[in-house]
């Protein structure tokens, strides 16, 4: 065990400061990474503010690490010192269940481990990306390319695999019309992939003030969703709505956008049920799901085909003590479109 | 054209009476079909009362139909004069567009025409089965094989097709597990079918007077859903919940039975829209979905299913001046499973 300077929340209304947390000693399957960026998520809030409940206390959030490998285990096969390495929100899982097998680790039938707010298998807290050091089995390491802006890449972690996993689980491509439903954090990378993939990509946003953003970041057609009318000649027109608004709203307004067999698939979650109306889904076989994260493997590949297609996220860079003011500015929507700490900051 | 007698509503509060409509004479590609019994569909009540709105009057309904072709167009291929024939839910489509090219002729883009309360592309009403005969494009018509109970394949033009359609949709097979919500007209369609693809099947009813009847058609286990803790230990069980209530009820306390990647599609459409929470489906990427019944090609691949194994609807055979009083009974939930009318009746 070593002792590593981190900002934690010592309970649900308080603010974030400075802590010491101790991390493992690398084991033989460890990679041990100095944290250069770690991208401040929406969940970060949620979970330091137990607004899911069941949060743990200190808590240290952070689930979009990027960083170098300073040492590794004798076994580790697939990293080495110096490199490049990311992790996300996971750092464990059974490795043995069904999900695990089909690389969707993300619905471990055991429960996977947390990158932070969670327990490892033996019982010990885990702690996340706001502090300088972090120690994960190499199992749950993604390699990040050089060629990318660092800074900008951590977001891909969460956001990115976020809004990624979907996109492939429901095979956006050439020929397809995309809709991404919100331009935040997740909303503006899924418009950066689904364009990337090919797809010709529409967003919808409350806000007139989004447009120019959303067609600089991919978008060919928007739509105000607050207007009258607002998706009048719209119907049946997308082959997936990506649906990344957690703010309570209605499903049954944007069901009847999809085509013929399309899928609306929710990747923010509102806290408040939401409305539908059966024959929205019966008439066109519509489907209405959701996607959490993706599996490491799909995590990966998600980094190299932002690595292939020169992606990283849109980000705002912070030193680790404006982590309050940050959080702040998210509850108004006031970021294009992540936060970064830049970890150097706390080290000095 | 030429009269045939026939049941009909004038109104939508009015009660069925006996009544005479026009067929037209048989074109080229037609077959004329003397009707020999005629299954009565919930939505047939939907319909006749305009409980749906845009109800068009005098309505013969009718859209579960089997009877002779009595004669055939001179470029008719696939039906000989004393053949069994079977029609269900659509009488034509454009036969052009993406969904119709790809056998799911219910989505026609253009607009299908049903077998009743519709129109013809010609603009003339259609009339269904309640009455003596009908006359269908042979692209329309579906073969019956005669080793069935004639009397009870009726409903498998509606109701095992309704059924049928999402099970091969979701791929239902061996090893899977699938529950049946109501047990109905078209849940008792459901179990026999999803049974007969290998399914282990569960019902779902809120009545223990069911359950007998859900393991005589083939259900392993049944869950009566009004009762406390009724659904503790069964998190995670289904692969495909075929949900066919059509009263209004929570989709959310269903999702949670849903494997990952399970689906839940709803063949009942609840007048009032149900209450979804994201996170039901977001933490394990389950789906809700809706399927309407299916396509002309499956409907036939369904029959010959159907007769391969056997299956057939339980029916209750009404004579045509039953037919309020069957109304009635079945807004009780009061027949096993479905009434078919012996069309004979009518012509005596």
């Amino acid at each position: 065990m070593y002792s590593v300077p981190a900002y934690a929340t010592p309970a649900a209304d308080a603010a974030l400061a400075p802590h010491t947390i101790t991390r493992r000693n690398p084991g033989p399957h460890d990679v041990q990474i100095e944290i250069l960026y770690s991208g401040v998520c929406h969940s970060d809030i949620h979970q330091a503010r137990n607004e899911w409940g069941g949060s743990m206390y200190p808590m240290v959030p952070g689930h979009e690490i990027v960083g170098r490998v300073i040492a590794i285990g004798d076994h580790v096969k697939n990293f080495k010192v110096g490199e490049l390495a990311g992790v996300g929100c996971l750092v464990d899982s059974c490795r043995t269940c069904e999900q695990c097998q089909a690389g969707d680790e993300q619905f471990c039938e055991t429960g996977s481990v947390g990158t932070y707010n969670s327990k490892e298998y033996n019982g010990e807290p885990t702690y996340g990306g706001y502090s300088t050091q972090i120690v994960v089995d190499e199992n749950f390491v993604l390699h990040v390319s050089e060629k990318l802006d660092l800074k900008a890449v951590a977001p891909l972690l969460c956001a990115g695999i976020t809004t990624y996993s979907p996109l492939r689980h429901w095979k956006v491509g050439a020929g397809q019309r995309v809709a991404v439903v919100g331009l935040g954090g997740l909303g503006h990378m899924g418009v950066k992939l689904a364009a990337a993939m090919g797809a010709e990509v529409t967003v919808i946003s409350t806000s007139d003030s989004k447009e120019a953003d959303a067609k600089r970041l991919g978008a060919t057609h928007f739509i105000n969703s607050k207007k009258p009318d607002a998706y009048k000649g719209w119907e049946k027109s997308f082959h997936l709505i990506l649906n990344t608004v957690s703010a309570p709203h209605s499903y049954d307004s944007l069901l009847p956008l999809l085509k013929t067999n399309g899928t609306m698939t929710l990747v923010g979650a509102p806290p408040t049920p939401s409305e539908v109306v059966g024959f929205n889904l019966i008439m066109q076989r519509r489907m209405l799901a959701g996607s959490l994260i993706g599996g490491i493997k799909e995590t990966q590949e998600m980094l190299d085909f932002c690595a292939e297609h020169n992606i990283v996220s849109d980000v705002e860079i912070i030193n680790m003590n404006q982590i309050n003011e940050a959080y702040e500015r998210m509850m108004k929507s006031d970021v294009k479109y992540r936060f970064v700490i830049d970890m150097a900051s706390l080290k000095g």
